[in-house]
């Protein structure tokens, strides 16, 4: 008799059949003789729903009482959740992030995880009780409740995974696991099998979006294994994990892309100290993450700085970035929203030469022009049109083929 | 500097506006130098709404998921006048029935407040919070959450006023008070500017259908006063409160009505011992309320039995009674659905005869057949007719208008 964790995505709980159907499969695991730990996120757009409501009446939403109507939507399908469950005849009990013991510390929004006490749930369990979760929250010192941002319940999941002792945790949601890439650009793409820790962070910052990045965070630091599945079918899905053999690592997993990109050129900046800490710090004050930067090599004392940012953030920056540069002396400041990034992700590239240059030619040899690169360990990145985003992953798909690991 | 709880019903805080609305009520008591504890119900329909979402879901809810689910609502509606009052520029927080320290009996869906540790609200209170408190809820000893039944807010506000030493506790709500009769059936009505806690009880049951019962039962024992007034407009209320006069007593205070009744006549019963104990054991254990059983005398050890029912539990009740009737040798059993109940409440109409004949009279001038006649110490109610239920109002409140107490 093994313990489960689930987590079941806001689209697999998203109408009533929907619900049925994640009782049915909580139900098999009772069935089979496991103990079943299952978070929840809310019904469908449900949050951004309470987030609509509250903003029809409030500019500025107070965050505390902003947590604890939101707190509601995981709340609702945990019971709806339970009830399908207890209807089916297996006893089954929700609980809410405060029953379930999740403490966090007191940033509302988005806080953080600081102990679970699962003593209830395990008293649950031990009643026979399958236990349904409300993801996405926890409670405060204070007896407050908190949540922990979006992707929220990604996280739940994994800590009481960790918390609990269970073999594995599964994220169940709306696709079948993590591709080589976006299959709606790359009709050959193919599912892993397994991917690192490190790797699925990169895929998932870089756009992949299968999973909350913190909750492949806190699986890597705990080394608990996470398997990533869709909820409307049993195909297998891909098992996030540390990777065991040396071999394996030396490869591209994946492509990975991300439209949500716009670059800011400051130009004709005088190329003195102080002068970055003057562009970034009123934009790190404004809660604006930049994401790369580049400065050319001046000349005549006088440099280029551009930096990109996620598009939906391109407009304030912008308001903040043109008058600290009028101020420091530079010539103009434009903006590009039409950007995109393209990524090839894979541990162990960097102790294997030439994946940057085969990236470049990948891209050449389809005109595509290469506006920025950055790389990490583990991963290269271009920043190029959005026009040929389709095109360029395309193409880097099919130059690194042979490297996907196969599902079986 | 005095403390003053407030209760909002569901239609007073229905959309965007209305919050705002008792936001500003809210902030007006504040900026008066008093320290505020507020009550809400959930916005409009939200409850029906919820529990509709269940009945999708399963036919018969578990009722302690239903207690979480429905306690959603109350919540949303908390934390959304917090948060218009901060933007005002008033502190305030929003707390759950659990947060108040409202304590209750594990009876799910009807559970009964056995304590309550107000230290969080008075915490509030000395930080200069407005306190907006999620009715309707509570949390018995195994922290589960639990909810009042309909109308448990303002047993939750009452409750709350009395624990925290309130002088008054003020129900707001879509209507202006309580009235000598309903507006719509008699313009002539005049708004009692007070009221005793058994006649509003007389009352409430018999359809006036201002404030649940238990809310004024709880006031009673405390003897803490009760004001009932409307949310859009700062007209005069009605205070429900002991009435300190004698004299004051001796009058009808008002004409109720209710049109959810059903007749049952079960004929031609063999009059032994045990005959009633085999029909109303059965409907008690299914939870059906029988309120007024006529047993006519007997001729030839036979006898008719005759009882009313809720309308909304006639095809229930009737299924039970058929083969009870059978069972005991009965003749048949017939129902009648179209029926009402006219009564005039009034404490000390026991001391003072005569009053029982001039409704009698009253009735019969219009034509008006009485079929069933009940009467407590402040009440004397005949079962009519529902086609005739307007006119026999009308003809009450004209038959005893010169006792009603005038509002200032």
């Amino acid at each position: 008799m093994a313990l489960i964790v689930q987590k079941y995505g806001g689209s697999s709980v998203a109408d009533a059949e929907r619900i049925r159907n994640v009782a049915s499969r909580i139900a098999r695991g009772r069935g089979a003789g496991n103990d079943m730990v299952v978070v929840v996120s809310a019904m469908g757009d449900t949050t951004d729903e309470l987030i609509r409501l509250a903003h029809q009446l409030v500019d500025q939403p107070d965050e505390r009482e902003m947590d604890v109507l939101l707190s509601t939507g995981e709340i609702v399908s945990s019971t709806l959740v339970a009830m399908s469950l207890k209807a089916m005849g297996y006893n089954a009990v929700s609980l809410t992030g405060l029953q379930a013991g999740i403490q966090t510390d007191t940033r509302y929004s988005k806080a953080r995880i600081t102990a679970i006490e699962p003593q209830r749930i395990r008293n649950e369990l031990k009643k026979g009780n399958a236990v349904i979760v409300a993801g996405f929250q926890g409670v405060n010192t204070e007896m407050d409740t908190t949540t922990l941002g979006r992707g929220g319940s990604d996280t739940t999941a994994v800590a009481l995974a960790i918390s609990l002792g269970a073999s594995v945790c599964e994220i169940y949601t709306d696709v079948e696991g993590v591709f080589s890439a976006d299959p709606r650009f790359v009709p050959e793409a193919v599912r892993l099998e397994t991917i690192g820790y490190e790797e699925m962070l990169e895929l998932a910052t870089y756009g992949a979006g299968v999973m909350a990045p913190r909750a492949v965070e806190l699986g890597q630091v705990y080394e608990m294994p996470i398997k990533v599945a869709s909820s409307m079918s049993d195909n297998g899905g891909t098992l996030i994990c540390k990777e065991g053999s040396m071999e394996l690592r030396n490869r591209v997993s994946g492509i990975a892309h991300d439209t949500n990109v716009a670059k800011i050129m400051v130009i004709g900046v005088p190329d003195r100290p102080g002068v970055a800490r003057d562009l970034f710090e009123p934009l790190a004050r404004a809660n604006i993450s930049v994401d790369t930067i580049v400065q050319n090599a001046g000349v005549d004392n006088i440099t280029d700085i551009t930096f990109t940012v996620a598009r939906t953030d391109v407009v304030k920056a912008l308001s903040i970035v043109e008058p600290v540069s009028k101020a420091v002396g530079a010539v103009r400041v434009s903006g590009d929203e039409s950007l995109s990034k393209v990524s090839i992700v894979g541990t162990g590239m960097q102790n294997a030469p030439g994946y940057a240059a085969r990236m470049f030619r990948a891209l050449a040899e389809e005109n595509i022009n290469i506006q920025l690169i950055t790389t990490s360990e583990i991963r290269i990145t271009c920043i190029i049109e959005e026009s040929r985003v389709r095109d360029a992953v395309r193409a880097l798909h099919k130059a690194f083929e042979v490297e996907f690991q196969q599902s079986g």
